[in-house]
């Protein structure tokens, strides 16, 4: 890197030019009608007491995430992450015992809820119609899932996470990841945390988080994360694409030597969520010829963009080694062309993602 | 790095120069006795059955780590990582309220075990003399702990853990970690699970693994953990050190360019624990002018050092930047010449930490 971009560099950290990534509003809220059936219990009064104005339909299905978030921490607490299922998804992946439980047990969560079309999971990714019926005419979701993020790293007892992004209506297809009303994190780790993404709330966006109590209950523990625009930790995803991408090892070396705080643990939800919860930070996920993109739009990337956009945090495409994403755009702005469209990815602060899209995007 | 320093490096990763690491042997059992009151419940009956020839006291003092972990990990589960204690420890860190209370817990169960001289705790690094008084004449231990390691990643939802090194007798300062006749590592995460060293077992020294079950009992998991030579997995502790320590820059540039895996929590007893159930890979802390040393020998490196040795791993010293540790040796020779006795280490495979030991003491 020569001494020019160096200090290019430098004048960005401290601020001089945050104003390179276009601010995208997040669309105004659909309108939303009552359920047709009496909502006898809040699945998540907290969320209520902060947000009055929440659909009463959205928070039901929050309150299925929730659900399905407390049973997988339950399966994992003793569960065997040796066990092989002896099947293999799609994808060619081989799953672990503990993928296929946690996945029936959010299939089973968002199908009894009643308010789900279609429900699509990393693990089986086909679309599921789940039929909706409790649903008004015209509402209801479609749900994308990966329910067990990092099962690589389930046996070394590290944290790992669920990820769920909610579209309004029916169908996944097509559609792009500013169109969800939602979307949850779920973190296992020494406790059991959700954070959601409300792009539509009443005082505008914003990401909140709560956490598992001893009785089942969930509280309320932060009711607006925000992501500082400069800060220094870093998450350097794909890190062995350095090999053979030139831009990204002349990244990895900036951070190295602006003396940035690495945290890696493997796992992209707690990644993510420990620059939300430490309110600064980068993470990237890069591609290169020889280290190909693994994050899926669908299941991962999206939903992961609405919590960091609505905590005030960027997110920003990678270019691919063959002309992929040739400009730098919102994660949030990606059309999901397909279940399996992957992509490689940048979030965090605003002026960490400048740098982050100023390197790779050296012509931008 | 000239390309000769390349070549013997890749020689050392092939395994041709395994044999720069003297192999010390782990001391004999010191002779024991019976308890003097009537063991009336096991506390472990899954280690007892491992090795019928664990003595009776040793069973119990682990025993009263383990109900001490499981007691932490309850307070972890929602207990509020916010609240500071308004206490500074005598190392002037700022403590957290679950500091104090994890702090807490360990030393009522080695209280109430009755076996125990001397507790050191770090968080409170003086020698607290519990009376040992159900020790027979002449037995009895000395334990070392960090409660909770790992509370600055606490907030995050990320694993985080308990270190505990075990001395025979009364009495800590001027031994080494040679001399423990076992050490513990607790990691809290999706699950709880403990690893103890035990070097003293009849086959020859180990690392086992236990997990915790929901009935609050403890299932082993692993009979024998084995670090392998050789495995591409690196932790790069203290990376800031970088800067002003070129050797130290030289080896973090050759595992990314060999392609090593990155795996960097932050929290030293997850990072060290990865190695082991992965079995291979590398977790140093390296120290510089800029970037001082902070493992402290006594309640972190020792013990850990144990567990490393008795599962097959190599451990090793850093050099410091004013001539502390000129030769590499074990940390478990390491003589502990005071409570807050720092120091740089590597723990991982032994052909692993022969690299390491080629660029930091290039001398040697």
């Amino acid at each position: 890197m020569c001494k020019l971009q160096w200090m290019h560099l430098a004048m960005l950290r401290q601020g001089q030019d945050t104003h390179s990534l276009a601010q995208v509003p997040v669309q105004a809220p659909s309108s939303t009608k009552l359920m047709p059936e009496p909502v006898t219990a809040l699945c998540l009064p907290a969320l209520r007491q902060l947000m009055p104005d929440l659909p009463a339909d959205l928070e039901q299905l929050l309150g299925a995430v929730a659900r399905a978030s407390k049973r997988i921490a339950d399966t994992l607490r003793t569960g065997d992450a040796h066990t092989k299922s002896g099947i293999e998804n799609t994808f060619g992946d081989e799953q672990l015992h503990l993928d296929v439980v946690t996945n029936e047990i959010a299939f089973e969560e968002l199908r009894a809820c009643g308010l789900v079309h279609i429900a699509s999971s990393e693990e089986t990714p086909t679309e599921e119609d789940l039929g909706a019926p409790k649903a008004a005419p015209g509402e209801g979701f479609s749900v994308s899932f990966d329910p067990l993020d990092g099962s690589s790293i389930i046996d070394t007892n590290f944290s790992v996470g669920s990820i769920f992004g909610v579209w309004p209506g029916r169908g996944l297809l097509g559609r792009t990841g500013r169109e969800q009303v939602s979307s949850i994190l779920t973190v296992y780790g020494p406790r059991v945390t959700l954070v959601i993404a409300l792009p539509q709330a009443a005082a505008g966006p914003r990401t909140v988080q709560l956490m598992l109590q001893h009785d089942s209950t969930w509280e309320m523990i932060h009711e607006n994360l925000r992501v500082a625009p400069a800060g220094k930790i870093f998450a350097p995803g794909n890190l062995r694409a350095t090999a053979d991408n030139a831009a990204y090892k002349q990244l990895v070396d900036f951070w190295i030597a602006e003396r940035y705080t690495l945290r890696y643990t493997g796992g992209l939800v707690p990644d993510v969520y420990h620059v939300l919860i430490k309110g600064k930070g980068v993470v990237t996920n890069v591609v290169s010829a020889a280290a190909k993109a693994k994050l899926r739009l669908l299941y991962e990337a999206a939903p992961i963009a609405l919590v960091m956009e609505c905590a005030g945090a960027a997110s920003c495409t990678a270019p691919g080694p063959n002309g992929e994403h040739p400009e730098p755009i919102s994660i949030l702005d990606l059309p999901i062309m397909g279940l399996e469209f992957k992509c490689g990815v940048a979030y965090g602060g605003v002026e960490e993602v400048a740098i982050f899209t100023k390197l790779m995007y050296p012509g931008s």
